[in-house]
């Protein structure tokens, strides 16, 4: 397959905030800050910028940013999906309006001020969660008192759990995974907290069968991501990070675009992140044994776990066992998450995976796997998802 | 200029349902029935589509909207600008994603309850009207009043009265055209009620200088188009409608990405519109003088007014004078809004003008203009814009 976009799109820059848990800040300052980083990581002036993809989540419009930065116009604007489907979408987005023309420099952003102000996790009110509105479908499960992240997940753990016999185990060597990257990670909001096996099983059990170290981090801060084409960004300062390949894909069954469709499906250990896997692989003429190092979307331990299998790293139900293999470790098979993930980084909505797939291709991460060529990343709840093959020019 | 996207997609279907004051039904139901009028207007079956992209505004989700319509998943979901910036930048974006590769047949859709549901002309709550949030600037304008679109738009029109002398008059010619084509067409909602200058003249001041009859209609309804590529389209049963050239651009001062940052800028009368039209002339390789017809987004006649100026059809602040003039009726040098408009067909957020963009290029208007081989659409208030050029294969 001659796959139009396959390396015609280059990360020639990456920036982030702190990420803390009280910014004291506002989400469009962090956006700005996280911005200004990503354009003098890719040594361009502010000005160069022409286009930015936002997430349909965050507080701050496109429009917003681009004149706090000061730009005088934006040729392309555009939102990708929801909340943790959306980074990699937002990062193909941007590749397709720079192949076609659109814009020439497009930032990707996301900011949030994630435990400070509005927390994600928790029982949700407000505009972020529509009851009887068309077109979302949470009025069937606030009734039923689901109305958190947590709960929904905790289904699609059990279900494994029974289906395949998945152990809280081998959910815990996902989370120890992430906990020890993290802890080479000085950026990391869980650096200095070491966390073996043992105290990931003392954690809270908070929605069984999902302890405390099975949920991500509260975050508040920002990360962008700047897109051009390979050949300009082979004039910036940093090796250029080529994009081999995007996919997106939503689910096939019932589905409400809100989490807490996440468990009104027929299946839930069946994520559309296989469907992006195929069309992934197929787009960049490359399969799992091609994958070096993969920064695989954490909201929960249960997602990654979910996601070894759909992206061909393991046969389905058999997530558990290759989580407790070693294989995620440094040195393993498949290092994941070099960076600490959503799980011990800090919970930008998923943006810092390709923050830290673009390091691991540089050859820049704390963590660097050697030899890296290509680099799995993801961003996918059960209702949606996309992702992305970063590799070496 | 050799741009990439030129011509190499096009819209082969398009679709609509009824616009009325009470559709009695769901927006995902009204969208349901124009995307499947659009993939039959253009021969396909619905699980061709695979890809959508949506207005931010819309209650319905993309993911909603696949499952509705029954298709297996989505590899492409993306999200346009908000509300009138949006129809034609989400076009653009659909067509990008399928030079890419990252979909073959998009649908790009708008659903709204604008009459019996969320009516957005009147003074706004809740979700569709943060305040104090972060990167929205409502807070400024809410404690002085300025609570409804139309407010903001008479300001931008006193100010355009004042710099250039525009007249009432002339608005009311703007206001006339729209009515005399919505006559024309039985799907309008203003269908089969005349406007006369004098009756427009006599139409109540709801802020002043603006009329009832310088606003948009409120609408319940749905538009959908499907995007392909250009090769694709020509197996479809109606004549291809290329995708010529396509721009957003956003406003160069102080914006807020909402309705009441309209009037928290420098200049009043100057549109970002005029940043997109350059774009999008130099993109398609034409100028003014080769525009046949042109779909304008009418929120107000006001925004007419000003993209007659902004595109080059007139020299700024000679937009009233050009009005009167008769150009924009049929058989003058720029007929506008063939089937009504928002004016007066009806206010699908300007989706609808993309529609009727594709019937002038087939030869299918209730309007029919002769001989059209461009057809301009725009979208756009005065913090972002998007347009296209629509064309004769």
């Amino acid at each position: 397959m001659n796959w139009p976009l396959r390396d015609r799109c280059a990360i020639p820059g990456i920036g982030h905030t702190e990420f803390s848990r009280k910014s004291g800040r506002s989400t469009l300052t962090l956006a700005v800050e996280a911005t200004l980083a990503a354009v003098g990581d890719a040594g361009l002036p502010v000005t160069e910028v022409d286009g930015i993809v936002r997430c349909d989540l965050d507080d701050v419009q496109c429009h917003d940013l681009a004149d706090a930065l000061g730009l005088p116009t934006l040729s392309y604007f555009g939102t990708g999906g929801t909340a943790g489907t959306a980074p990699c979408g937002m990062v193909g987005q941007a590749a397709a309006a720079v192949m076609a023309g659109l814009a020439n420099t497009v930032v990707v952003f996301r900011s949030i001020n994630g435990r400070s102000g509005t927390r994600f996790g928790t029982r949700r009110g407000g505009r972020n969660l529509p009851v009887g509105g068309n077109g979302t479908f949470t009025e069937y499960s606030i009734p039923h008192g689901l109305v958190a992240p947590g709960q929904a997940y905790s289904m699609i753990a059990r279900r494994h759990m029974i289906d395949f016999g998945t152990t809280s185990e081998q959910l815990g060597h996902i989370a120890v995974a992430c906990r020890n990257r993290a802890n080479a990670n000085p950026n990391a909001q869980m650096h200095g907290r070491e966390l073996t096996l043992e105290t990931y099983l003392q954690s809270p059990m908070l929605t069984d069968p999902l302890r405390l170290c099975d949920y991500c981090l509260e975050t508040d801060g920002a990360c962008a991501v700047v897109i051009t084409t390979a050949e300009r960004a082979r004039d910036c300062p940093e090796p250029p990070v080529l994009i081999r390949s995007a996919a997106q894909a939503s689910t096939t069954d019932f589905d409400g675009g809100m989490w807490a469709a996440t468990v009104m499906r027929r299946d839930l250990t069946t994520h559309p992140s296989a469907d992006a896997g195929c069309l992934l692989y197929e787009r960049a003429g490359l399969g799992p044994d091609d994958i070096d190092v993969a920064q695989i979307y954490d909201c929960f331990t249960i997602t990654v776990l979910m996601q070894l299998e759909d992206y061909g790293f393991c046969d389905k139900g058999e997530g558990g066992p290759f989580a407790a293999s070693g294989a995620l470790e440094l040195g393993g098979r498949l290092p994941i998450n070099t960076a600490g993930g959503n799980l011990s980084e800090g919970y930008v909505h998923g943006l810092s995976h390709v923050l830290e797939g673009v390091r691991q291709i540089r050859g820049s991460s704390t963590q660097q796997v050697d030899s890296v060529k290509n680099c799995l990343v993801t961003s996918g709840i059960p209702t949606a998802t996309s992702a992305l093959i970063l590799a070496k020019a």
